[in-house]
């Protein structure tokens, strides 16, 4: 493995490279290669970007043929072609059908971009500066969004105090905790309506529904009703960060899909431009939208139309409910794979916790979990430390993948589990 | 033209595709059409992006074999081998002929998002919080980039204070209208060197060397220099953002090559991925870049291998002068033919300003600016407007352009400048 | 009744001149009369300022004793015999009986320097920013110490943000509506304890024993120990602040005497100068003080040596403990009024709470405590409202009442109450 | 001399003491003394506030008269006789004459109070939030006015940013060595009439027509009328900050009378009070004031009786020219004798500088000024060091100083700078 130039030379701020310690190559749909021909099955898939797999065989068949056409690849934000087709996919195939009449928007193509944008959203909406976000979220890394991210280790990189955000704890029942949930929204409600509490009205309150590097949280139905209530009733805008947990991650479009919500801003990337290329999009209520000027809000690539031309095509694997199925019944697998190594830990209280293909195994403690991803490595398998001080290892295969892959993919990470925690068990 | 599906369900923020109200479908070099099939000679090149031409033919043929071959497309930070050859062509290219050791990091794949590291870079190395930029400067929309931002259109979406920055007066030799220059920054000395100022010790220095959105003005290597000894006179980062003017647009493949100058950070993207795919990357010297722990500034896209890929070629352009000198060959025409008609309408004092192949001309009038870009729109010509008011009109053609497409263009051009400023003259 | 030079000449920010419609001219002990010669028995006593009454006799005579004899008035912080004596006699009385050995400093007289202060010193120790505060407090209206500062009606008067504060639930045994104590200050402990709860360490927390301004709202002894637990366990410094419930108010010195609290700073003022006459002091333990450099802080007035003159007679009040228990009886005297009032009206759930001789009605309904306040007024005994929506009408008379005057204000005070709140019953 | 108290129980942030090392005990006219009976001629004043001299005897006698005829001492803003006489005494000695309608603010008796109300009545006024200061201000230290104080020993002591606050170099005319003028306001307006020079519309201009602390730096009519065009042009207030320099100190009783100045806010201080009692005080243009609401800016001992009663008589010094014309002549006293003495060393350049009774002697080296400072000191002379560095003199002994203690004053400050300075000349 040739490495010389990026230790000589890449900024030693990297950090994934140091936890897959290798030089990949190639990739296909659940399977990544290194230059040394080891294969890995990849739990990871780009942070939650690949759910739609590593090259992903219609997407390469659209893109090649895109490229070689000379469809137009960078537009800013002009019309082209691959982007009415991917808009009108998505208004067809996700809007419609939910009745939501959100208008698209597209700015630099990354999530930070996006909620930084719907923060703006939000400020211009109601003539406020605050914003409500919840303990262990992660929102981005550009100074509007980090304000909002809660980890400590990227807030302590700003150089500046973090401002406008009032932090609140997660929903209870995610298994977040800091013990949130109704009754901690009863008492912010109390605060906020109490003229002297010393909270200002907040402009918007951001959630993510899963809270994915947070360590996987679940917020539940009545959680997230509660909180959207709670910030309309502020006349406050309700903002979901969909980011990582949307896209078809958790078994369907959205991951708050059937649970009644009328978000009035949604934030996407990630999964969207389905090949791994960058795009970010928010949906905004028209109501909102209409109040922006022309170009208030910039961003050189946001009109990315390899993204457009591939999120297409992942949009096609929504137009009937097969493929959330089998979503659910691979996240099943892998949910009853991780209850069964908890089983076996029982006296060390590994907690199970996820939705759909998000699935984590909480072992309480970042340094077991170090070992555990270490471990799956060496083994041939990709997974990540989430949650405070990296306690969480989140599997989040590609949605496509193989359930052989999926499979041995388990039970890579079960012997990397015994081997980092069987010996104090 | 179908337009409904844009009008209806795009954001109302969008902005250039009211500038050109059509829909683009192919891009070949320096020519875009539109689905009537109309054409469009391309003095906007993607607000900079395509240096190397719409759909550059050695780049399809690298990206078409990459995808096909399976190649890993998204990769964060872990090591792959697209990524290690763009590497040695950038350090084998750009760093070693110059002696420079600077640090490559990678972040999310956008201008703003190289800013806002930039500053965070800055603010670690010295523990200070305020960063001095200049009037006119564009370096992005998220909070932290945006504080140094000037247009009062972007500033004021931000819906919250923008902090921790002092802007000063660029350098007049630009052409710059608030009458910067060395006398400025000597004023600025004094004033950083009396403890009774009011102005806290700076953490940096951000200069664009040519700002493009700001009007295309060029500063002069003794301004560059001067403010480079401030900055370090003071224990302050200098920070040269060459986001749109560098990758070869002005001659040279750094805007401000043969300056003696000695950035502690450079931040780079636009034209850096060649194809319109996006990527950005820092430059950064290794006394500050040791300061990072792994991971403290991240970004999901942060690893975008059909960049690395198509942007590897796109270094190929330097590796000797030929395409550095038909750059300025190039540049002189564009100057020449702006320069031409700037005489043809000596009693309006237009303006010609740039260098190499990013050629303004500032017509001191931002509604006369808009005709002329709306007019070349009409012959088949894109460019845009920029500087206060949009009183400019910024030529940045890809560098590949063929000769006749330029010359084509910029009678174009005059034509349209005859048009909306003819009545008039 | 000539107001017309205040109403053509004064400010329309003028407040209490709009509660008391009249000229006053005179006063004695709690006594003041108008021009009209109308008198008032006094239970506002210049917002807690006259604990020994209006022109107490000692120290008229002390004064004009001073001031025939040229004693030095104004002398910042230079030496002066009457501040000698003043320290002297702070010391010998208050803090060695209590073993304490915190640093006295001066600072501009008036309670929001001496906050402006301690917020100062508490980041200046730390090297944190944020400072947590409670809901209800008031701390003052400088824009350091309007941030700690809880009411709306001050807060949007800043024109700017207000920033590096988190504001908490006061202690619920305390009355306050918003439910915090002891549970709450756990809740707290676990986000600030998560390293991705979103909160920064605090370089203090800033407590108000009892919130006068905020509703009269008696903190718990319980609840003060496991706040300053907080605090030093976060390695925050713990103020309390004292300026309107110290100085004797309650039947000791400090508001918070025998609960065996070590705060870190104590800030005074109001009572402390005895006669009226400006002053402020922070008590601020010598391992912090000793990190001030000289001057860092100043303030024209801060030497005030009338108020140390008469202030130092007013600390002969605390020789020995009657004067404390003479504040006790009058205080049980005031509560038993109150509860006598508020059985009156059970159906109605008024509250009394108060300690020593700073008591509190809380109708629970600020235009019912408007006309208590008014009627109170037209019969001859002033009072003013306090808490949310001005809920609660707040007694404080000077220490130093006569018996005969302290009921005979109660009863005005109870018939104010029966025309105010009597027919609704 | 017993100090034990002090150095053991006071503050180590003391710090005239320092400059002191006595102990005074009597202070008459510009005399005072020391336990020891030794006599100091006073050019310092209590910083500016003792303008009528230490123990005026009229000021006395009404003193003592009003304490023994039991007069309200402390009453926030309700009405009293004596706040009714000072308001009238003030409105027809001060405004009529001069035509001007501006209302009378009362608020917490410091100068950094009456600042920050300057600040938020210009915030309300604009809707904005960014003020410009000017380097070698002083504005006070609570946290808005620190924001437009210019030393950083003030400023390091702050623990948090300060914001919203621009600093522009004040006028070259004055001495003050960052080279402002007429021009730079110029180039200032240049900048903000520029809507992309990246500032914001300011929401006032904040300036001492005098610089005391900033080194007696005395602004020119024409600069100080072009700093008044430019906010007015600009939608922004007009702030004169006179604390120091107003009162009668420079031979009228605003510093800037005559100028033909029209201010929105004047802030007034120190010598409001006659006595040494504290007040604060600030005119206020009607058409800003009514924007208040009662009570938004609160401050218990914003009714200061003594001050009033006191400060009423020092207004009659203004009842007609003679005190002024005094104050002239004994302020050309002054200026000749300190002429005479920078004329002794011309090759040390010294600089005079001021305007009536207050004038300063710059000898450019902080380490001299001290030296001066402190055998001015041992000699029976009391004055202060000012500027950037300490490098000036500040020479402000009361108005009503008699002649010979004027001359002695001067003669030993004389010989305090030959032993100081003489040395090296």
């Amino acid at each position: 493995m040739n490495v010389n130039i990026f230790e000589q030379w890449e900024s030693d701020i990297r950090g994934y490279c140091r936890v897959y310690p290798t030089v990949f190559t190639k990739a296909s749909n659940a399977r990544q290669w290194d230059e040394n021909g080891k294969s890995y099955i990849d739990f990871f898939a780009g942070a939650g970007v690949l759910n739609f797999g590593h090259n992903n065989p219609l997407m390469k068949k659209a893109l090649v043929e895109y490229i070689e056409s000379d469809g137009v690849t960078h537009s800013l934000d002009t019309y082209t072609v691959a982007k009415r087709e991917f808009m009108e996919k998505f208004v067809n195939t996700i809007l419609k059908p939910r009745k939501m009449n959100h208008k698209l928007q597209f700015m630099g193509p990354t999530g930070t971009n996006s909620v930084e944008l719907a923060l703006k959203m939000a400020r211009r909406a109601t003539g406020r500066r605050t914003v409500v976000a919840f303990s262990h979220a992660f929102h981005g890394m550009t100074l509007g969004a980090l304000a909002c991210t809660t980890n400590n280790h990227f807030r302590n990189a700003a150089g500046v105090p973090l401002e406008h955000v009032v932090h609140q704890p997660f929903d209870a029942e995610a298994g977040d905790p800091l013990g949130g949930g109704l009754e901690a929204l009863d008492r912010l409600r109390a605060m906020y309506e109490d003229s002297s509490s010393g909270l200002e009205a907040p402009a918007a309150f951001i959630v993510e529904p899963i809270q994915a590097e947070g360590g996987v949280n679940v917020a539940s139905k009545e959680w997230l009703l509660a909180v959207q209530k709670l910030a309309h009733d502020l006349g406050a805008l309700f903002i979901l960060d969909d980011i990582q947990a949307g896209c078809g991650r958790t078994g369907s479009y959205f991951s708050f899909d059937g649970m009644g919500l009328d978000p009035d801003v949604i934030t996407l990337a990630k999964g969207l431009g389905g090949f791994g290329t960058p795009i970010a999009m928010n949906l905004v209520k028209p109501e909102y939208d209409k109040l922006w000027k022309p170009g208030e809000h910039t961003g050189t690539f946001r009109g990315q139309n390899l993204s457009f031309v591939a999120g297409r095509i992942g949009l096609g694997y929504f137009d009937d409910d097969e493929f959330n199925q089998q979503t659910k019944r691979k996240g099943k697998i892998m949910q009853d794979a991780l209850e069964k190594i908890a089983a076996g830990y029982s006296q060390k209280q590994f907690q199970v916790r996820g939705k759909g293909m998000m699935q984590a195994l909480d072992v309480g403690d970042g340094e077991v979990a170090k070992k555990i991803v270490s471990g799956s490595f060496e083994g041939g398998m990709l997974c990540g430390a989430v949650g405070t001080g990296g306690r969480a290892i989140k599997l989040i295969p590609p949605l496509t993948i193989p359930d052989e892959d999926l499979k041995e993919g388990l039970d890579i990470f079960a012997r990397a589990v015994e081997a980092a925690a069987g010996g104090a068990g």
